[in-house]
C-alpha cells in the first residue's frame, strides 16, 4: 500500500494518530520537502518517528516515482507531506503512477493552509480561487495571478495567495559547472508578496486592487507562533518583522465581508482606526 | 485557555497528536455535534480520550456559550469541532465571546472537507466558492446556492457543494408542545442533493448547469471506507446506494480544468464512455 500522509502546518506534532502509526510502521518512508516546508528539521520528525526519513526532492519525485513505488504492492511505503496529501499537483502524478502498477493507495488527510487560513477570521465559504506568487526576477515577472484575483474580487470574493519557497536551488554558475552546491533556501515574505502585488497592479492598471486594499498577512498558521496582520496592502509591505519568521501566506478580501468578519479580523490590524475607515467606505455592505 | 481542537474527518484516530494531549488533559471537554459529524460514536472518543465529553448542541454554543467558556481564564477548556474549528461561522463567535472575558484562546488545525476534497482527484486550486444545500421541503427551496454556483461556473471553476444535516430535531408538534423529543438525525445524500439542483434548473432556467453536467459525488472522505462517484448530475440522481453511508458531499465540476484531473477522477466514473465524451465535448480545453 501507499500510503499519503498530510503532516499539517507546524511541528511534529500535527500528524494524526492514524498517519504516526503509519509513518513509525511502514517499511520506507519518504518526507516531500520542496512544495512546503514543517517548521521543524527531519531530525526532529526522525526521531519522533524512531526512524530514518528519506527527503524526497522534485527531482526524485517527478523523474524517479518507481523508486518511491518499489514493492508498495507487497509492502507499507509511507509518503509524507507537509499540510495535506492533495494541496499540490505533483501528488496526482504519483498516484496515477501507483494504480499504473497496480498498488493500492490510502491517504491520510490533514490540516491545509487552503483550510488553516480560516484561523485570520474571515469565512472559507466567501473565498474564490487560490493563486500562487513567484519571486520576481528582472526578466520574470509572471502577473497571471492578477487575472485570478480580478475574476475573484469582481465577485467580492477572498483570495488567499500562497507565497514562493525556493529550496535546493543551484546559482546559475554552479549549475553550468554541474556544481551540486545549493543556495540557501529563500521564503517569500508578504511584505515581498505584497510589493509585488502593488508593482504588477501598477504595470496593468485595471484596478483589481490597490495600496489601500485590505489584506491579511499570516505567518506560521496553526503553530503556537501563529501570527496575523491585518492592514492595507501598502501597510502590509513593511510587517515582516512584525510576522516573523516564515511560513508567511496572504490573503486579499473582496468585499462581500459580513460583520463577524469585521470584528474577528480587527483585532490584528496594524492601524485599526484606518481599518475601520477603509472598512466602512469600501467593504462594509458591498 | 479555551482550544478549539479540529478532529478531522473521519473516526478518532483522525486527531493530531497535539489535539489529543488537549483532549486528554483538558479540565473540561465539548464536543460540537451539529454542524457536521464524524463517523463514530461519542462513546467511542470518550473511551480514546479516557474521560468524559459532553455534546455542546447547536443551542448551547449560541445562547450559553458562557458555561463552556466559564474558568477557561484559569484553567484549560476544550472544544472539539469535526474537521477543522474554523469551518463554520458559529465558531467564530465563541471566539469573539472568549476575547472579550480576557480568554486566551489557541485553535489546532485539522483536515476539513473544504481540502479533504482534494483526494477526488480535482485540483484545490480550481475551486470557487463553497455552497451549502438545504432539505427542501414544500414551502422552502431557497436557491441562493444558484447564484454562486453561477459565479463560480461563469469563470470556469469548481464548486465544492455541502450537504446539510439535521440532528436534534424537534418535530413542530413536539415542539408546540415543548416536548423534547427529538426526530431521527438526517442526512442528505449526493441523489437528493443532485435532484434539487436539477429542480433549481428546471425553475431558474439560466443554465448554469444540466442534466449532463459532470460531477462527482464523494462519501466519507478521509474515511477508510472513503468513496467517490464520478458521473452526470443525472447519473448521480441514482448513485446513493454506491456510495453507502453518510456522510456525503457533491463536487461539480468547472470547465476549466486540467487533463490530470480528467485521468484521476475516470477512475471514478460510473459510465467511463459517457464520462470521456462529455468531457471531451464540453470540458476539455475550456
Amino acid at each position: 500500500m501507499l500510503y499519503l500522509v498530510g503532516l499539517g502546518l507546524s511541528d511534529e506534532t500535527d500528524i494524526t494518530v492514524k498517519g504516526l502509526e503509519i509513518a513509525k510502521t511502514a517499511s520506507r518512508v519518504y518526507l516531500e520537502a520542496y512544495t512546503s516546508i514543517l517548521l521543524v528539521d527531519q531530525a526532529v520528525l526522525e526521531s519522533y518517528y524512531g526512524r530514518s526519513v528519506t527527503i524526497a526532492d522534485r527531482e526524485m519525485v517527478e523523474s524517479n516515482s518507481d523508486e518511491i513505488l518499489r514493492d508498495a504492492d507487497k509492502e507499507d511505503v509511507a509518503f509524507l507531506v507537509v499540510g495535506d496529501p492533495f494541496g499540490a499537483t505533483t501528488h496526482t502524478d504519483l498516484v496515477l503512477r501507483a494504480r499504473e502498477l497496480g498498488i493500492p493507495v490510502r491517504s491520510v488527510p490533514n490540516a491545509s493552509i487552503m483550510s488553516g487560513i480560516g484561523a485570520a477570521g474571515l469565512q472559507l465559504y466567501n473565498f474564490g480561487q487560490t493563486v500562487s506568487m513567484v519571486f520576481f526576477t528582472e526578466g520574470w515577472r509572471p502577473s497571471s495571478f492578477y487575472d485570478r484575483v480580478k475574476e475573484n474580487r469582481d465577485i467580492g470574493l477572498h483570495t488567499l495567495v500562497l507565497l514562493d519557497i525556493k529550496v535546493k536551488e543551484q546559482s546559475l554558475e554552479n549549475m553550468a559547472r554541474g556544481r551540486l552546491i545549493y543556495e540557501p533556501p529563500r521564503y517569500m515574505t508578504v511584505g515581498q508578496c505584497a510589493s509585488q502585488m502593488l508593482e504588477v497592479e501598477e504595470d496593468r492598471k485595471e484596478g483589481v486592487y490597490g495600496p489601500d486594499s485590505l489584506a491579511i498577512g499570516a505567518a506560521r498558521v496553526g503553530g503556537r507562533t501563529e501570527k496575523f496582520v491585518a492592514g492595507t496592502l501598502k501597510e502590509l509591505c513593511e510587517q515582516d518583522e512584525v510576522l516573523g519568521s516564515p511560513l508567511h501566506s496572504l490573503v486579499l478580501l473582496g468585499k462581500r465581508t459580513h460583520e463577524l468578519e469585521h470584528d474577528f479580523v480587527r483585532e490584528f490590524a496594524v492601524d485599526r482606526d484606518n481599518w475601520d475607515r477603509i472598512w466602512k467606505a469600501d467593504y462594509q455592505g458591498q
